[in-house]
């Protein structure tokens, strides 16, 4: 009997979470008005609902939990919200003062896009820490940002040929919609109303430009910035989505931030994918070793981590990189994370909007130094060794760190290539007036650092290497994309010999 | 205790389906007899049949299942048949006349390759709408059209160099089968009869030629079109297993089709991965919200879908084109699906048999027209809305046919570039009697829309775009082939004037 | 009844495998001791273990385990050791004097890297066997072949200009630890002695080069090859963990050896990922049709492989290539498997350490003959066998020879393109004194054989071809690459003309 009841537990716990009644907690009248139109219309969304923390919680129930088990930061909840559940009328209809685009509904003032802000009310603590993740400014640090502009137009602009010659037109809203602003977040605007012919009558919503979308660091109606919908997806709210590595996978998935493919095949993502069924993802805080075996993603980078003893290893945090010493990303080169999450601030030495100059030099004013970032590494390295023997973390770090010196020293190279091409005019540089990013061979440069550098070190981060860093978007094509632009320099200085020996 | 039983209630299911008798069903003395050896030898599919509801329903049982629960579709299965379970001799030994091959073994007229047209037998439905579906003729789609051939001769062929010169010689058969035809589905061709030296002494075999093959359009031994086999893989016929992504993963899987990568990527891709062992993927029909909370591929394209009230959202189709109005695979552009699922009858404004023309105008007359595709869109957005708000789905759709434009005026540009090349005599095109798909830089250009575009639409389809729509087989490289093609043209030019200057 | 039975029987092995005490078997006061102070310090590490069998079981109790069920192969475990189960103490204390780097650590002899041979006390037959596979001698074969230094050099190295030429620097050993030697190994060797602030106040560790590494050809501190943690991970050494494919997936992921990404793809691999949750990854030996119904990487080529009347079907292998005919990876043909792990010591008819020649003529001295191979394939198609007919087998098994047929003839015309190409000084080959890795070119030419030609050959072997094999770095690329090889070999002889008409 015992033994059977062991197996049953997880179970139970799912059916009954700890602390919730029996009865069902009460849900706002207005609320019940939503479901009797909605849950015949968009079913799916009901269900999704049903299932979460929000369908079965009041706040204040939420608010009687004491200590590292809490989930709601607010201290001061509204009254009137702290009694019923979490339902369709207590977050679309919150603050409608605010949003842009709240519209009559049913004797009700609905907005559609519920925002950070929204949330804040009960996880002001989240909400406060996601806006100073980079993440939050991902719209405008891409659109805000000249140099960027000028890549993303030469990505997804529209390709024309006129005379002969290739340029390219600016893309239109919606490519940039389903391009990079699908994960930077497009800007939201109210543009007017439509009616639609419903179910229930003629009737008229707004018509919000930019919509749908679910971008980090979308521009919403009230003017708060971000989505938590990319981590906590739709209607459910499921720590278990937040914590598994799929959800981080949506836009971490190309050769340019390859984070879920490096996992995957690293160990940790093995062991997570082979004994993850025996996992808890719903425990706060989230105990190692006895939820997990081996971190997901947001073991290392978001997750209220404990021991088996309850003692905290490390704070939840949606900052995010408050364990991160170095910006992987390289722009052109990787670098220490930015001091201010909003990086249209930064100015290199050759006044370009760029955390590190051409030659390699980090735009120091704007970057953490070196004390903040022994204090993050410090950081990570506490969660590293409640798994890991000292030597262990430390020979980790020391090769993660060396890979981001020779990463970048072959960009600086590659870089003088290029640079060697523009002089010669066999293409035109940013000195003759020219896009870095325009021609082929401008391409084959940025591939270097853009996929293939960015690539290793990601591996090197989380994998510790391996035949994803050599032969999957590493330095295999790494070192050979390096020889193809100097085979191609080579061609064009003995053609330009050939012609001026004519 | 009505939510305990809610979540025991899938398990029990497994158990014992409702309207399963304790007692197993009769089998028929003829699979018995099968039995008697076979499962010694061949366990794996034995015990693989044991686990199907064809070893534990019989057809007299299956056709008393009223409504939308019922999985027989034919009125009429033969007497004999439905009184004992569908074992071994029900499939392997019906319609014996009608299949080349078919051999005595012990007693027993059997036939190796079971057709859709076996099936048929109960599953009539399913099999004429099979035979509607494009997939069911992908054999003859590709080996009776002269421009896919010369493609897949320049793909699959063996190189060969004489003189110097490059050329591909035909694919072989073996090459065929392991290439393009693996899921275009060899012909299956009895070529004689072998003698093998069994357990059970010497017996004789027909030599079939293309086996093994599981291909959607298989040519089978009774003329019949397609296979059902790589969707209700094995012995099994497991409804789990097709409805799960990585059943269409066998064949979408490279940057042409990239079709299980982009869903992994996408927001359903996400809650599939991380939620899939709550949902129950043998219910019929399938519960919106209840049996499942994001779609799988079968959801939108396939299955038969009601809401938690029993309403119809989505039927049944094995044609699965029925809620699709674009093509998004490009030939070379995107355009709305062909009327007829035997698309070597097509013929471009200029006598190829394309869908569209080399200027991208459609072989309209071969495509559905604007109407059909609008009631397309409409039976799809029937099951995006149940989980979407109208908005929600307008928008997604907007950009999706846009991106279809912009990846067709892309492909318009490059293919300008390229006959540019060919006007100039650098690559030798059609109008000089060459191959478009046999030249170094003309496969430059065919990676642009059989690669990038292709892929930046799917992602645009199911995950309305993002990281992998970008950087992963996406706009990126997109952008840089055709700026390569200019690249290469523009220093061919040079060559030519440098020559032309001596 | 019976049916409940057989569905609930997987679970309740979970709870108590068969022949386990009530009890917990005792511990050494050794590692009792080591806990008092690790459980707090590594409570990752100490629940990993404490899950696994070593901490449920002692030596003795596995020893009378009778015949296939049998784990402990020693037939002479150190009597000390078999009455207490297998902690801290028992293999970090093991065999001190054989291990560089034994240090004192509060009264014990400790070592950090456990060994294959610390493990051969009780596991004597697998760890002697994996000593005979070729990936425990992984770290030599590459590191004392001139051959593949050499193109570790130009993949690794540091590129760097001088004077306008491009040169690649020999890379860092952090370099190499990261990329190839991630999986090949490093050896490790003790550098020094280093003094740590403690919890429980200073203490002393050996410093270890080359740590951390779990490469499968990993160089031990006791003379030792191979590491048994890449597939027996961390200290759970789940049997589970090692069965699953993702255990493969670390070292197997790029397009070089795309083992993973093919398998996915595969019939076997959709299977594996739709029903994997009804399967007992933990039952020895493992019964095809009933503890899984497709196989992993593991059922084909490691595991004690049973059906369902406990006949046996494969034998357990650590050796790993006794199933396997060729050697799918091509140097730079594919070939018969080397008779010999240490593969150092092959010598191609030009004098190279190469297991072929550049002619593709097989330095056939030193590897398989056609019996071997013979043996090897009808032990390989027993498993097949078990859930697939005769002609099924064999016309796969066709095919895929055929494969490395078409696959290495391509590679002979390109190479002959290639040595063209050298023969007209337009790049500098061996015979010029060069490297045949460090230009671009010539990385055009190792893309066709290491990438294209292995993702070929691997998707035929595993998966009988498709999508992958054609689109996702198979057939389509390779055939352009040959193509832009030819096209690059054109161009320079028109530049040469174009320069002697000067």
């Amino acid at each position: 009997m015992t033994r059977w009841l062991l197996v049953a537990s997880p179970m139970l716990l799912l059916i009954a979470p700890p602390g919730l009644a029996q009865e069902p907690p009460p849900m706002s009248e207005a609320s019940e008005t939503c479901l009797m139109c909605h849950e015949v219309l968009h079913p799916g969304i009901v269900s999704g609902w049903k299932s979460s923390r929000h369908a079965q919680v009041t706040p204040a129930m939420a608010m009687a939990v004491e200590d590292l088990g809490r989930k709601v930061s607010s201290e001061d909840v509204p009254q009137e919200l702290t009694g019923v559940v979490v339902g369709c009328a207590e977050c679309h209809t919150l603050r409608p003062g605010e949003h842009a685009g709240t519209f009559e509904h049913n004797d009700a003032q609905v907005h559609i896009v519920v925002s950070p802000q929204d949330c804040a009310v009960c996880h002001t603590v989240e909400a406060a820490q996601y806006s100073q993740n980079i993440m939050a400014h991902a719209h405008g640090n891409l659109e805000n940002n000249a140099v960027y502009q000028d890549l993303q137009h030469h990505v997804l602009g529209a390709p024309t040929r006129i005379d002969g010659e290739l340029s390219f037109e600016p893309p239109s809203a919606d490519t940039k919609a389903l391009g990079c602003l699908y994960c930077h977040g497009t800007s939201l605007a109210v543009t007017g109303v439509e009616t639609r012919d419903t179910d229930l009558g003629e009737m008229e919503f707004p018509v919000i430009d930019g919509w749908p979308n679910h971008g980090v660091g979308r521009v919403n109606l009230d003017g708060s910035l971000g989505s938590c919908s990319p981590c906590h997806a739709r209607h459910a709210f499921s720590l278990e989505t937040a914590r598994k590595p799929y959800t981080c996978k949506q836009c971490h998935v190309g050769p340019d931030v390859p984070v879920y493919k490096v996992y995957s095949a690293s160990k940790h993502g093995n062991i997570f994918h082979t004994k993850q069924h025996e996992w808890n993802f719903d425990a706060v805080p989230w105990v190692i070793g006895r939820d997990f075996t081996a971190p997901t993603c947001a073991a290392c980078h978001v997750s209220l981590v404990v021991d088996a003893d309850g003692e905290l290893v490390a704070q939840r945090t949606h900052q995010m990189n408050n364990r991160i010493s170095w910006r992987i990303f390289g722009l052109v080169y990787s670098h220490a994370h930015p001091k201010d999450p909003d990086t249209t601030k930064i100015r290199n030495k050759d006044g370009l909007p760029l955390p590190t100059a051409f030659d390699g030099t980090p735009a120091a004013d704007f970057l953490i130094g070196p004390e903040e970032q022994a204090k993050r590494r410090a950081e990570m390295e506490a969660i590293c060794l409640k798994c890991h023997g000292t030597s262990w973390v430390k020979g980790h770090f020391t090769r993660y760190d060396k890979s981001h010196q020779t990463t970048n020293a072959a960009t600086l190279t590659a870089t003088g290539t290029l640079q060697e091409i523009w002089d010669l005019g066999a293409a035109e540089g940013p000195s003759a007036g020219g896009s870095p990013f325009d021609e082929a061979i401008e391409r084959e440069w940025t591939d270097i650092w853009l996929l293939y550098s960015n690539s290793i070190r990601f591996a090197s981060a989380m994998a510790g290497g391996g035949d994803y860093a050599v032969f999957a978007d590493g330095y295999y094509t790494h070192a050979k994309r390096v020889a193809e632009l100097q085979e191609w320099l080579e061609e064009r200085r003995s053609s330009g010999e050939r012609s001026e020996s004519k």
